[in-house]
């Protein structure tokens, strides 16, 4: 007998009721019937980017919508600021250049964020660039990025900013309209709770704008032909009609939760994680500027995390991901987002110490889980509390 | 957001693959169709039972399946002695008695067991009793039972030997044939990880003759017209199509990991779960004679156990069973049987000590999941050397 527990940074573990939303009669998406489900999704979309912009929605994976963006925002020729500190970083400059764009690649350690000098330094060598392009969360590290900060300097030098919210958001906060971002994107299968399938990207006005002054070199994921569609409630294409119906349900589900609820539930997530490792004396890939969606702890010599991970689930049914390029074997991936509660997370550290030991790490057991429940109670009492005072 | 997770002595889990099934295609009970599955979980059910009698499947909860065996084993007038130790003993002489049975009740302390010299004792004194009624676990108490020494004995007196094996058989050792064993019978939403709604039962060749001796004074449960269908591959009566579907599923998954496997996983969470009790400083209500189905946890006299469960069920998901009649508030039940794996297992005792707590008892957080860590390790790394032996 073995559980599958899903502690990866997506795909995230996906409720039974929106697993079941999946199963639902097939209904075809030229239909009124479609697009009541479709105005109701768009309406509580708005509400998770906290944007008054239309949110689209892709048939596709998280790097659809970042390809998309891509070819919204910089028209063959232009120039475009990229922020490289992983591998999801490094896409934007790999797809700029797919698409013919100029890249100005800020590339960096995995250990360090996007940081406002570092932006400010980049306009200084590439002052035409049209855009920015950064993540909300690094999902190759862990490492949180400042955007609202990144933003304000992007506002003030006249330029786009581009986020990759795809693991970031609904974990952190993000919101679009406040903070000033032109483009905002994420994908299902993360704190959305859904499987993989669908993507999400909404654009400023401004953003809308420079689409508009050059034509699309992509046909498939064209926003120009998303958002004409969006008018009508419909998709230029064929509808990802179950996973649509799943995500009315996840949205409901999110929406009833509430977003900052949510994001305050990753970041203490995350915060018990992080005190666990340090109980056991472990060090934090991500410890200069951490993000919630997920923490990566460095591994001693002597374990492999691609081992560790590897072991973990094949043999005990505890999803962990290990690290990607240099960082394969250096750091263990622990998940904060989506459908994952503190007591989840308290299973999540026990099992990452029962495996540490077994690969001969000097672990003391149940140090770690201690001070995660300590920290995770206080948050549950907190949070009745609050129950308790609202009434 | 709430998830649940169920750590009481059933219902248990149902696994997503279970669940899935019980939404297949309505088929009906009268055709080869539905044959094909009642002989194929026909012959899986006598592996569980460990038995080459038939396996009846009624629908109903466990209950219906006791009330069942009265009637098939004991004819009005006729004296049967029943062992009561908690609520599921004492629902054997409550079922007698509305049958007209004349019951000799063996009645002790929820922390005692049904053993031989109780039952010499109560074969003197009802020397006539036709047969014996006991449970397997005591689900009230977390009791197991000696059932092998106490068929030994009836079978020395000549008197059948029934077994509630409602909440025990697939978490506890109970080989009908190799004991000698009368009647069997259990439940769904226990071990089997299925919906409440199926009870199955099966009689040795004596019991069928000793059934052949007085007409059914039920209906709907008479084990006569049961088992004449079985024959035929049928039920009486409506089948449980969409549970029958689930059953099977559960059926290939227990057969799949092995009867044994199952029992010594059931075995290996409740020694954790008994240890960090003990590491609490906490007693057991069944440390006389522990099952592995359950353990009973004594609360200390400043914590109501019934206001803990609820807590924890209605605040974190986390569904413990408070004890019943006069323990109701005195113990905390926790279950180790069904789809529960060792992960969850330390789930739970971090949440009763996070629990224990919140309720102001003296508790140590993370005690009990350390010497729970360790014995669950010592077991996952102990199936690794075998399966590794194994090839």
């Amino acid at each position: 007998m073995q559980k599958s527990h899903l502690f990866t940074p997506g795909p995230t573990m996906v409720p039974g009721d929106v697993a079941l939303a999946g199963a639902k009669d097939m209904i075809h998406h030229r239909t009124d019937q479609f697009k009541a489900i479709y105005e109701k999704v768009a309406k509580q979309l708005k509400v998770l980017f906290e944007t008054k912009q239309p949110v689209l929605v892709l048939l596709g994976s998280g790097t659809s919508a970042m390809e998309a963006a891509v070819d919204a925002i910089v028209a063959p020729g232009e120039k475009m600021i990229t922020f490289n500190g992983g591998k999801f970083g490094e896409r934007w400059g790999k797809i700029g250049k797919t698409l013919g764009c100029v890249v100005h690649e800020v590339q960096y350690g995995w250990d360090d964020c996007a940081d406002t000098a570092k932006l400010e330094q980049a306009l200084k060598d590439c002052p035409d660039a049209v855009a920015v392009f950064c993540q909300l969360n690094e999902t190759a590290s862990g490492i949180g990025n400042p955007v609202k900060e990144l933003a304000e300097v992007c506002h003030k030098a006249d330029k786009l900013i581009v986020v990759d919210g795809i693991s970031g958001l609904s974990a952190m906060k993000c919101p679009m309209d406040e903070w000033g971002l032109d483009v905002v994107l994420t994908g299902s299968q993360k704190g959305l709770m859904l499987p993989p399938g669908l993507a999400m990207i909404a654009l400023s006005e401004k953003a809308i704008a420079k689409m508009g002054g050059h034509p699309a070199r992509i046909w498939y994921n064209d926003l120009r032909a998303a958002l004409k569609n969006d008018e009508k409630s419909t998709h230029a294409w064929t509808s990802g009609v179950s996973l649509y119906q799943q995500l009315s349900v996840a949205l409901d589900m999110m929406l009833a939760e509430g977003i900052d609820n949510i994001i305050h539930r990753c970041h203490v997530q995350g915060d018990a994680v992080r005190a666990a490792a340090k109980a056991l004396g472990l060090e934090l890939l991500n410890a200069k500027s951490p993000g919630d969606v997920l923490t990566s702890i460095l591994m001693p010599d002597n374990v492999k995390a691609s081992e560790l991970a590897k072991y973990c689930r094949g043999h005990w049914g505890i999803y962990f991901a290990a690290g990607q390029d240099d960082y394969k074997d250096k750091i263990i991936r622990i998940g904060h987002l989506g459908y994952q509660d503190h007591f989840e997370t308290i299973m999540a550290i026990a099992a990452f110490e029962m495996a540490m030991k077994h690969f001969g790490a000097e672990i003391e057991l149940g140090k770690g889980v201690k001070v995660a429940q300590e920290i995770l109670m206080a948050d549950l009492e907190e949070q009745e509390k609050k129950a308790a005072s609202a009434g």
